[in-house]
C-alpha cells in the first residue's frame, strides 16, 4: 500500500475543478448541455461530436437523466412480422429492436416469421402487479410477531396513506415475511401502464411513515431486496414482478422443416440438453437467450434497461407432439411500460407507435408483443443449434467474418 | 379456439407484402435504410423522424444489426469523478452513462465522489476468461465415460482446430461435466480485449467438428446453457465468465457523515437487512442495484447489453470497522470489451475515449472502472436507504414529482 | 459395451430366486421378518444379528416400511436444556438427537445452554400449511388461460372432493401458475399435527379427478415438483412448506464471553463472512449447519428424514448491538409431525415424550422446540469458528483424535 | 415482553440440577448411559425403555455421540435386486434402507427390478474430492490481491502442513476466490474411503495456521460456507463435493409396459412437466425424490445423514428413443463412506456387508450402488406419476389407508 499511497499523492490532485460543473436549473438546455460536454471534452481529451448530435430538444431529458451531455445512438432495426392472437394484442406486428449484436435481429425475424407461418402465437397476460418490500425492525421476536396482525387490521389506513402520493398506483395487497425480529412486508401494487417503481416506492414510503407514526417502537428501511427489482431470484419465478405473460404456438412439422431446417425431435433434444446444462449451472429459470430480445426492445422503447435482469426470469418449453412442436415462453417478471420513464422520449415514442403501444391503455398489449417476440427468438436459437447453422448465421451477419 | 381461428382468417391476411423488404446488399446505405424506414412507417402508421436522425453513416451498422431503420437515441450523462487506484486503471475518471432513469446518475455521482473523498478505490482484475459449453452425446454411460480422458489426450489438436478460426481467442482449458450419457465440455478462452462470444463459439464449433471427425460415434450440440451467457446462475458466481473484478475502499466516518449523511453502523444495517431480503428471495448473489450502473455504461459504451444479466452476478459487502466502513463489490462475470461488437460505433467510441478505454489493450482498464463505478452506486444506494433520503432524491431528479 | 455384455452374461444370472421373497401378508410378523433376514444373509453372506434385534413387535412396522429385516440402531443422546419462551412451547426442554457425528450434541448443548443463560429463546410459529402441486395440460395457451378462473368458481366442489378422503387435511387455498399451455396448481392444506404429505396427495388426487371429470379436455400429472417436497428451492424460502417458524434471543456480552469464548463483534464477523461464502456458492438460504440438528432430531423423533432438505431452507442472522448479539434462525419450510408417519413407533414415541410432544395438538410446540434447538447449534458453531475452537472440540469429542 | 419476563421468572428456575449430568469419562459405559437415561426420565416424565434397548456395547458410541441415552430404532428393510454394470460395482445388489415412510422401499424395489430386467445399470464414479473453504481477511483489496499468488508459490509447504495431521487425507488443490478484501480458499482433498470432513477440516486448520504464521497480517476463519457441506447450492452442481457419480440405463419399451405400466412417451412427459415445476420453483438441480433413497440408505449404513442435503444436488434425465427410455441420474455431491463416522457401528457394519461395502477400498463401490438405487427410485416415481398409480401404491403400503 505504501507505494500506492505515494503514487496517489503524486499523480492525482483533486480540487473543485475536478467536480462536474453545476449549472443553472441543473443545465438541461442546449447551451448548458453543450458547455458540460465541452467541459468533459477538455477534462478527458475526448471529442464528443456524435454524442452531441441529438435530433431533439435537450430539455426533454429533464427527469430522465442528470449531467446530460447528449445521446447514445444505438442502431435500431425491425424484426417481424409476427402474427399474434392474444388477449391484448391481435394482428401482425413489426417490432423495433436496438442492438449492436450482429445476427440478433435476423434470428428473431426468422423465428417470428416461422411462428406466423404456423398460424400465429397465442399470448396472455397472466398477472400484473409490481411490488416493493421494506423491512421493519423490532427489539425481539415476540414484538415482531404482533406486527403482521396489526397491519392486517389497518389495511384501509395504510392504503389511504399510500394512495395520497399517487393517482395511478393502487396498493392491492401486503404480505409479511417475518425473519427473526424483522418483518419484510411485500407491498403489491397495480401500476397501470407505468413500470411504476418510483411511484410505488414513494407510496410505500408514505405508507411506512404512517405505520411508523402509529405503531410504537418500529423502525424501517425502505428496501429489503426481497422484491426482486433488477435481480434474478427464485422468488420472482412464482411471485412475479410486473407482468407475468405467456406466449405459445404449435409449429407444424412442415414449418419446422421449411423455415427452420429442423424437426420437432431435434428441437426437443436441444431443449432437453440445454435444460440439463442450466440445471448443472444452478441457473434461475431457463431460456435460450431471452435477455437478448428483451434488451433490444427495452432500449428501442425506452424501458428501464436494467429490468432485463428480472424480466429474463422465464421458462421456455419445447414439447414434441405428432403434428409438430409446441413452443412456449413464460416471462414471470416482465417490466414494460407505455407511459412514464423513458417511454415519452422521441425515439421510444416512435418505436412504441410502430406497435400501436404508445401511451395509456397499451402496456398489456406491449407485454404480449414482447412475449411473442421472445418466443420467436427462442425458436430461432433452438433451430440454429439443432440444425448446426448457428455459426454460419453469425458468419453471414455478425462481425466475426474473417477479414 | 374456433373463434380465434375465425378471427384470424377474417382479420389477418399475410402475404409476401407483409414480409420486411429484402434490399440489395442487405440495405445498409442511407437510401435503403430510408426506404426500409418508409416501408415500416407505411405499414405501421408510425412516423419515425427521430429514429431516422443518426448523425453518422448508416453503413457503419453493417455487422451490428440487420433490417436497420435508424437509431435509438438514449440520453447520455456523465458521472464522477471517481479516483481509482487499480491494477489497470489509475487516476480520476468520468464515466459516461446512458439511461432514462431519473436520479440514477446523481446517485452514482454522489457515491463516486464520496469514494474519491475517501482517498480512492482500489480495484483489481482477478480472472479473465470467457467460455462456452457444448454438449456431446453418447449411447450410454460407459461410452460417455471414455470421452473426457480422450479429450485430455488430444488437447493439442483441439487447441489447433480452435485456433484456426481466430487470431485473438486462445483456448486455455477444457473442463468436462458428464451427466448421464452426455458430457458437457466447458471451453475456456482468453479473448483479449473483445467480449469474444462470437469468436469463441466459432472456435469451439471448429474444435467440436474436429472431435466429431476423430471420435467415432459422438454427436454434439454447440450450446448446453451451462456457460452462463446472459443468464444468472450459481455457477457464474465462482466459475465466472469474462472478467472477475473487484473494487474496494474504506469510507472514513467523516466522509460517511458529510457526503452520505449516514454512519458506518447504519450502512452496515442496511446491508445486513437487504442481504436477508435477498436470501429470503433465493436471489443469485447480492448487490444493491448493480444492474442499473451496468446497463447505463453498457449502452453508452457499445457493450452487448444483454450481458447485464450475467454481469450483475456479484456481491457487495459493507463491513463496519472503527475508522468507518469498508465497502467492496466483486463482479464475478463481467462482460466488457474495448474492441469488437458495438464498441467501434461512433457514440461508443467517444464514450470509451472519455475513459481512455478505446481499442486494444484497454479492456482490463475498463473492467476496473466499471467495478469502481458500480461500487459508487452501491454506496450511494445504501446511504439513501440508511438516511431515508431515497424518495426525496427521486422526487428532486426523477419523473415522479407531482405535476 | 460388448465386453460389458459379455461380463454380464458370464457373471450374472438372474432368476426368480434372486427376487426378494414374497411372504404372506407382506411378512411383518417376527417369524417372517426373520425368514426374510435369513434369506438376505444367505444371498449376501452378511450376518445381521444387530439389525435383527429390535426391542419391539415387528408388526408395528407395517405401514412404515416394506421388506422389513429389522432395525437400524442409531445412537441417541440428549442436548439441552434450552429455555423457550414461545407461543407454543414454554419452559426448559431436553432434546433427543440421534446421530453418529461426534461433537454434534456437545455443540448443540453448548449453544442451548448459552441461550438459556441469556434468559431464553423466543419462538413463534409464523405459518403452517403443507402443499402439493399437480400440473394440468391443455392443447394451447388460450385453453389453459380459461382454467384458473374456472377453478376459482368451483372451489367449494373442489374442497369437497378433497375432503372426502381425509378427516384431518383441510384444503385452504389454490394458487395457479400457468406456464405456456400447462397450469401448475398449488394446493395448500392445513394438516393438523401430521406432516400430511400422503394425506394431501391423496386428497389432491381426488380433487384432480373431480376436476378432470368436470372440466372437459384436461389431463393432469399429480406432481409438478413445484411444491418443494424434499428439495431446496427459492420458492420454499417465501412460500414455505409445512411450518414457518422462527427463534430469536439476545446473547448478552457476558454470556458470549463466559459460555462461548467470543464477542458479539467476532460472531457477527463470522456471520458476515459465511454469508459471503454462501452467496459466492449460489446457495439457497443461509445457515451454519441447520441440517445437522434437523437430521438428528428427525431420526430421533420419527420424522420423514428426507424432509431435512426442505426443512434446512432457512436463514440465520447474527446482529450486533451494544448489549450483545441478537441471534435468530427462521425455518421457512419445516416438516415436523407429532402424529402419523414414524412418530408412533416405539423409540420416536419415547423421544417425543421427552419434550411432551407426543400425539395430537403438539406439532406447533415441536416446531418451536426444533427452531430453538437449531438456533443453539447456530450459536455454538459460530462461536467455535469465531474463537478458533472448532477443531479442538472435534478432537475432544469426535472420531478424529490421533490414535 | 414484560409479561414474558414475568412468566419466565415464575415458571422457570434454572439451577445446576437442570444441566445434564456430567459423568466420568463422559459416561459411555452401560451403567452411566443408564443413569443418564434415568435422569432424563425423571426430568421429563418420559419412560425410555426402547431407547434403552441397544443390542450392543454402549462404549461403541464414544466418538459418535455425546450424552448418550441409547438408540433410535429405525425400521430397516431391503430393496432390490439391482443389477449393476459399473466401474466399481458389478453384480446383483440388495440395498438396505432404513425409513418410516411407507411405500418407499416398494417403490425403489420396483424401479430396481425394472432396471435389472432391462439388462442392468451402468454406473461410473466421475470425480472424488472433498473440500472445505476457509476465508482469509486483509486490510484492503490490494493486500488481498497478493495472497493467491503467494499461496501458489508455497503449495509444497501448505501440503506438508496439512498432511501432518492425517494419513488418509491428501490435499490435491487450492482454488482462491477473492471477494473484496477477503479471499476464500477452497481446499480440495482426497479422503480415501472416509467422508473425511473432520479429517480435512483439521488438516485445513493446520495449513491455515502455517499460512498465518508465514504470511504477515492475515487472519482467517476456518469456514466460509462456500464448500457446500450440508447445504444446497449452484456451486455444488459443477464443483461437486465428495463423489460425482452417475448411473444410466435403457429401459426397453416392453420393460416399461410390463413392469412399470407406462410408456417412454408418458415417462418423458412426466419428466418434462416436473422439470418445468422445478424451474418455476427456482430449485437446485432436479430429481423426482432422490432425497428419499439417500436418507434411507444413509441411516442404514451409518453415513452422516445431514449430508443428504448436499447429496441430493443431482440431475435426473429421462430421454425417449425408439427402443424405449434412457434414464440416468447424476449425483454431483454425494457424501458416502465405508470407514469412519458411523460406518463402524454394529447395524451399519451389517448393512454395509450386505453390499460387500464394509471398510477400506469400498467407498467407490458404495457410491455406484447408491446411484443405481436412486435411479431405481426415480424410474419408479416417474412411472407412478405417469400411470396414475401413485396414490394407489401409497394406499396399499403406506399409513394413509382409511381405517
Amino acid at each position: 500500500m505504501e507505494k500506492l499511497e505515494k503514487d496517489k499523492s503524486e499523480d492525482v490532485e483533486i480540487g473543485p475543478d475536478d467536480l462536474l460543473p453545476r449549472l443553472k436549473d441543473n443545465g438541461y438546455d442546449l447551451d448548458r448541455v453543450g458547455r458540460r460536454r465541452a467541459w468533459v471534452e477538455r477534462k478527458t481529451g475526448a471529442e464528443l461530436p456524435h454524442i452531441g448530435s441529438a435530433s431533439w430538444d435537450s430539455e426533454l431529458m429533464r427527469g430522465n437523466i442528470e449531467n446530460p451531455i447528449g445521446v447514445a445512438q444505438v442502431p435500431m432495426g425491425v424484426a417481424g412480422p409476427v402474427l399474434i392472437l392474444g388477449q391484448n394484442a391481435r394482428g401482425l406486428f413489426y417490432v423495433p429492436m436496438a442492438t449492436t449484436e450482429g445476427a440478433l435481429i435476423r434470428s428473431y425475424e426468422r423465428g417470428m416469421v416461422a411462428l406466423t407461418k404456423a398460424g400465429g402465437v397465442q399470448t396472455a397476460l397472466l398477472a400484473d402487479e409490481n411490488q416493493t418490500a421494506p423491512a421493519f425492525f423490532f427489539d425481539d421476536v415476540t414484538q415482531a410477531c404482533a406486527f403482521p396482525q396489526w397491519l392486517e387490521g389497518h389495511m384501509a389506513e395504510i392504503r389511504e396513506a399510500a394512495s395520497a402520493t399517487t393517482r395511478h398506483g393502487k396498493l392491492v395487497n401486503l404480505k409479511c415475511y417475518q425473519t427473526g425480529r424483522q418483518v419484510i412486508v411485500n407491498f403489491g401494487f397495480r401500476t397501470g401502464d407505468a413500470q411504476g417503481m418510483n411511484m410505488i416506492v414513494r407510496a410505500t414510503d408514505a405508507a411506512c411513515q404512517w405505520i411508523q407514526n402509529h405503531y410504537p417502537g418500529t423502525r424501517y428501511f425502505l428496501f429489503s431486496g426481497l422484491c426482486g427489482e433488477k435481480r434474478a431470484s427464485g422468488f420472482l419465478m412464482t411471485r412475479g414482478k410486473g407482468k407475468r405473460v405467456t406466449a405459445g404456438a404449435l409449429l407444424p412439422n412442415d414449418v419446422l422443416r421449411l423455415y427452420l431446417h429442423t424437426t420437432a425431435d431435434q428441437m426437443f433434444r436441444v431443449w432437453q440438453s440445454t435444460v440439463v446444462g442450466n440445471l448443472q449451472a444452478g441457473a434461475i429459470g431457463y431460456t435460450g437467450h431471452a435477455a437478448n430480445g428483451l434488451a433490444a426492445i427495452f432500449i428501442a422503447t425506452g424501458q428501464d434497461v436494467a429490468n432485463v435482469v428480472n424480466s429474463s426470469c422465464a421458462v421456455t418449453i419445447f414439447e414434441p407432439q405428432s403434428e409438430g412442436l409446441f413452443v412456449s415462453v413464460t416471462l414471470s417478471a416482465l417490466s414494460v411500460a407505455t407511459v412514464g420513464g423513458g417511454t415519452g422520449l422521441p425515439t421510444p415514442r416512435e418505436a412504441l407507435r410502430m406497435m400501436d403501444c404508445m401511451g395509456a391503455g397499451k402496456a398489456s398489449r406491449l407485454a404480449e408483443i414482447v412475449a411473442a417476440t421472445i418466443l420467436g427468438g427462442e425458436v430461432s436459437m433452438g433451430a440454429a443449434i439443432a440444425s448446426g447453422e448457428f455459426v454460419g448465421a453469425h458468419e453471414r451477419y455478425g462481425r466475426n467474418r474473417p477479414a
